[in-house]
């Protein structure tokens, strides 16, 4: 018996619940775990149901038929997610992910992994995961990211990670991969838009650094946020030490946002999330 | 049209989800906002349902009739709930719930407040809630316990607090109040249980303190766990620097441990809590 | 015998702490604690230092003597500050600051509370501190800020506190009282700066919220950061759900920066502070 | 110009700051930071002291001179501390440091790993690290201990780093490197005592897992405490989910104690830690 997920998201109203479940129920399927929000300013409902059981190819329509038009609903399997990481120089999001892919305590598999330097090829070696080198050296942003993408799409990732890659992707790029671009930003968003967030952080005499984890939307920095935390800094913290104390936190916050993007816990609407996190 | 709170707590079998929201939605009641769970380990499923619309007679009884004779189904109202505090001398737990009773931000009414010592007596008489004296000098516990128990059900309250209240409470009255005594512990449960947890943690050099609220059973600071919260300290904290810095989270702690309870989000099973926090 | 703080402020160079600290043993005060801060970007030095023992006039002068021409000294008592309090309508930071006036936690006395509403004057007035409507009606900022002043002044506080008062204040009155004006602002600045942060926040769907304690300058939230802190938001939060949870952070971010401030634990420079939190 | 730290450890008097920093001034040695602590209850000074300039031997010895007999001295060169690793099977706190030691952002290496299990030699010498097997089976506890004495003093290592090694060690192991043994204990001390914390939180119903980082001593789980946090957890954690949730907590925890040790910030006295975070 295999285990799914349904993903409901539909405009708001009466007996939602009722039905979906009413469906899974006469398809002999079990509820392992059901949550539902409803948004009430925008009038819709979201809701995510883990099932356990055998699926017939007229349960999906079943519920089509039973929900809104505009509906958008997803029968997922619940199976190992496959990444491509893209990097620049820094370590310490890459290392952690390289780890937790070799442990195989989280829900991804790392196809690749493509940067703009050299720097982390040695590391991503250890670990016998192809790493490419696309050099942004000479080229125009709009071929460095079409050549980026060619390797991108030889491993038709579910998701695309940018584990601290430091340049700015086109609007081509991003309009490729809709929902499957996942960033993680050195600041608590919406402080500290742009470059040297750690320098504006000293600079203004913050005392927390935070970090952000977001899809990636043609605002650069302003993609629908899918999870933040921070850590408390004071006067004894130069720039150079909030970036190294902020390492913690943004790999941290990367690999929860990649928990719950990974598990289907994650919608996207407007430009904000509903992260179920149970 | 009423908003209720239908509780329903069972053993788990395939389609209770289905089962109730069908029955809401053949009465026509609309499902603000539905949460469930199951404790696999004890094949036990929870669910809290808050309900808008016209309730008659038989919605309760047809739901009873839908689910597992050994059931615990309560539709209860939301509404605000009547406290009964008791206290011995320390005045921040007692000070913050008379602020928010007097600000009507949280989801109580204080009906009395009931100390051992007449310290509190000034500043709850501000408030103009009537403050009971009831000593325990030339008494046995038992005897104070009753008149405390007395005074008490004259104001029959939903749940009783215990806001720093310092003395050991009688089976007998414990048992009088089932899962409707909540009590602040200072320290982290299960660390530290019993008397003067704050030197406890100074002398064992902990680096955090924390605080427990929790419902009170006969097995002292063992009751079922609503909430929990710590603080960091270090070397520079005396004994007393900790218990002065306790009394923030211990007050944030009674304050969150309310706001579920009293919003009837939290189930008691076994000795643990289910708490839905959202 | 006199216990008190000397604090000093001066361009950095060698043998400073030995400095005052040997005339402090000559002087056979006993050091109780020393905390020094170099800022080697700015070259500068600050160091607090509590003292036991008999000072004589001498002391301070000889201190003077031995430090750089432009080094700030102070000599302070410590004892509990006169505060004056400032508020519009919400009750959160300032029913918290009443209680812990009435209990005497904290290291300040309430000398008045000023409102440009009445709302506020019930609770003041339960705790016997006189409070003064002074409203904005019908006066320009102008006229408005110099009668604020006018009642400020009568009291001779040692610090104003903006606990939740909602409007702008003039550059004359903030000129006033320099770096005596502590505000607390109900965001993680520098995000959400301005009017309606909750809304903002609940906008960009955030999933941390904050608060800031600042002194007060002519740039409006942009003056030192005194103290920050934050706590976890979901999707299941509105922008009136966000303020609600903001207000226990808001509360305790003031509580924590008016104790930094009050037992002269705060050096300002530039438009930032060195805080030493022990 | 060599950076070295002086750390003084003696009996509280009058004059200690003066005379020890009147010395480095006479020596013209420039005090980059000076943090002190007083115990007043048990009248013991601390204090870290990080020097810059040209050491003379008479320099020590001076400073001997000036303070109280029994006081202990020591001036440390800072520098990259030499650890052996001993672990288990789990993978999270090893992988942890040993991507540091390869990225070279903590102040250690590692010189070796020891496990009495194969299980992380593969992880361990992609890394180019000797991986030494001191395995269990068929041993008393007094001859697999001293065994693997003999694998660690062939390092002679600054530090031993126990990385979820999950064996008791025999006294004469412990005696043989006092003060110089790590632990990462899986809960946060003194809750949850002994094997299977995870578990017995679970049955607890705890609402906050964590972790501690302690100094080993001959009592189990009962050393100086140098760091712990934590981390919220509900009814929906397994007791297998908290000790997944664990792992973060505890690699994060280790990290950080590690850091305060390997930079000098560490004191111990009684079974307690004086721990100058800055």
């Amino acid at each position: 018996m295999e285990r799914k997920i349904l993903l409901t998201d539909c405009p708001d109203e009466t007996g939602l619940i009722a039905r979906v479940t009413g469906i899974c129920s006469r398809h002999r399927l079990n509820i392992i775990k059901n949550t539902e929000f409803v948004d009430n300013q925008k009038s819709r409902f979201f809701m995510r149901t883990v099932l356990d059981g055998e699926f017939t190819d007229d349960f999906l329509a079943e519920v089509k038929e039973s929900l809104p038009e505009s509906a958008s609903i997803r029968l997922v399997t619940s199976c190992r997610k496959r990444l491509v990481i893209m990097v620049t120089k820094e370590i310490h999001c890459l290392g952690d992910l390289l780890l937790k892919n070799y442990a195989k305590t989280m829900n991804f598999e790392i196809a690749a992994v493509i940067g703009n330097y050299n720097s982390l090829r040695e590391l991503t070696e250890k670990f016998s995961i192809p790493f490419h080198l696309v050099s942004h050296e000479g080229l125009t942003r709009e071929e460095h990211c079409r050549q980026i993408m060619k390797v991108i799409d030889a491993y038709a990732p579910d998701y695309i990670v940018l584990a601290k890659y430091m340049r700015i992707l086109t609007p081509e790029f991003i309009s490729a991969y809709p929902n499957r671009i996942i960033n993680i930003h050195h600041s608590f968003l919406p402080a500290f838009i742009g470059a040297k967030p750690y320098e504006q952080a000293y600079n203004r005499g913050v005392k927390i650094i935070g970090a952000t984890a977001h899809f990636v939307t043609e605002h650069l920095d302003e993609g629908p946020i899918i999870e933040q935390d921070v850590i408390k800094v004071d006067h004894n913290f130069t720039a150079s030490d909030m970036a190294e104390a902020g390492r913690d936190i943004e790999r941290m916050v990367l690999d929860h946002a990649l928990n719950y993007v990974l598990d289907d816990k994650v919608f996207i609407y407007g430009n904000k999330t509903v992260v179920f996190r149970n």
